[in-house]
């Protein structure tokens, strides 16, 4: 047998605006109570698994630093290093970050908010420079070198920067032996499971991954995987992975 | 005027036993309610007065970790990157680790208590080798040097290993201009107020930090110490930094 690789990934709980109905995107919004009680369900499940990591990675937005804080309070490891990537942020939803469904049909006529959602490569309407959602202008990517900066985001996109960082820092640690938790967001999140299950755009877009659910890789060298699965009780499991299901459902 | 440098230190707040008068050292207690109430004023009065931060730094140990959370999500700044370095971490406080004042006044005698309480190089009794509190044994000191890790400390010994690792790590990033923010403990502080104050043994063993009061440090090129101050109402300031005094004395 070679040398396995462990990697596990988990979506953050409910935020408030998930709850409200609206497109967040790179919103700064917190948990809900329900986001904070799955974040923590997740890391117990990993800790009753027996799991144990080198490393951890969050994106720049509390409700992912939250989940994972939950995570490593439960599994009495907050003494592990933790790195914060805004390549791992979720997608950016450019002009429609703070409107809900409802609105953002009135403006722009459902079938469009349908082609913005669904599909891979076509972006919601940019933010305009200097918008107070605008991230050039936002003390929190102030850091960020201002071309990688978007004003929105397709999949496509989202993909195109969460990737890169996973190879370019986080692929190295795993092959020299270090076992990785990843806490961040839906579309981030999508980003690694299309390329570690080589999946097309279309397959991607059929994803969705439950939240507060650790759901955990195991590779060999060559990054074939060994075994996936989630972490925790069954029945709820059954339950989150059915809601989000119906979910991706109704988005359409 | 030539170029200033920032820092803001703050110790934890209250922790479970702080309450029940235990030695703690590197025991991995919690913050109690108090201590969690403590941590967030210290943040919100960080967030009024104006403060910002490029990088903060803390201890392995939850007390530290929870208190500097706390601060972040106050000043809105979770995204802000966080070096947790276990040579921040408390005093060891050796086998006395977990005994109260009365069981380690009644093993060891009320007189030579105070000797390692108040003395600046003399140690409690070392832990024995594999004891369940032996950092050797404790899964979060499993990457650091095995001959770095103490089974007792003095002051002395505290600030050893503190004021190097500031040195090394942190020195260098404020004179590069960063704005740096640390959450630690009594002793670790102390490491780095006797040096910046240039105090004597005797001098830093009278020096008690209130703990959740932001203390802020502007230093000239040189490290000479421009300004210093706490941060916050200074009613409650002066109510803690009472309380500390006379913990100091009680200690004696």
């Amino acid at each position: 047998m070679g040398k396995e690789m462990t990697l596990v990934i988990i979506r953050h709980g409910e935020s408030e605006w998930n709850k409200l109905n609206l497109f967040t995107g790179w919103t700064d919004v917190d948990l809900t109570e329900t986001g904070h009680t799955e974040a923590a369900a997740g890391g117990r499940a990993l800790k009753e698994a027996g799991y144990d990591f080198d490393i951890c990675y969050t994106s720049y937005l509390k409700r992912a630093i939250h989940t994972l804080n939950h995570v490593l309070d439960e599994m009495d490891r907050n003494w592990l290093p933790v790195i914060k990537a805004w390549e791992l942020n979720e997608r950016h939803y450019g002009a429609l970050q703070g409107l809900n469904k409802a609105d953002a049909a009135a403006e722009h006529g459902e079938a469009q908010v349908k082609i913005w959602r669904r599909s891979f490569d076509i972006c919601p309407p940019a933010l305009e420079p200097g918008d107070e959602r605008d991230p050039h202008v936002l003390e929190m990517f102030r850091s960020v070198p201002r071309e990688d900066l978007p004003y929105t985001e397709c999949l496509k996109d989202t993909i195109a920067r969460a990737w890169p960082y996973f190879e370019r820092e986080i692929k190295p640690r795993m092959e020299a032996g270090e076992r990785v938790l990843i806490a961040a967001h839906g579309n981030s999140l999508r980003a690694l499971y299309m390329m570690f299950e080589h999946l097309t755009p279309e397959e991607i877009l059929e994803i969705n991954i439950p939240t507060g659910v650790p759901l955990s890789y195991t590779f060999d060298e060559e990054w074939n995987i060994l075994d996936k699965h989630y972490i925790g009780d069954p029945e709820t499991i059954a339950a989150k992975i059915d809601a989000v299901a119906k979910q991706g459902t109704v988005k359409k």
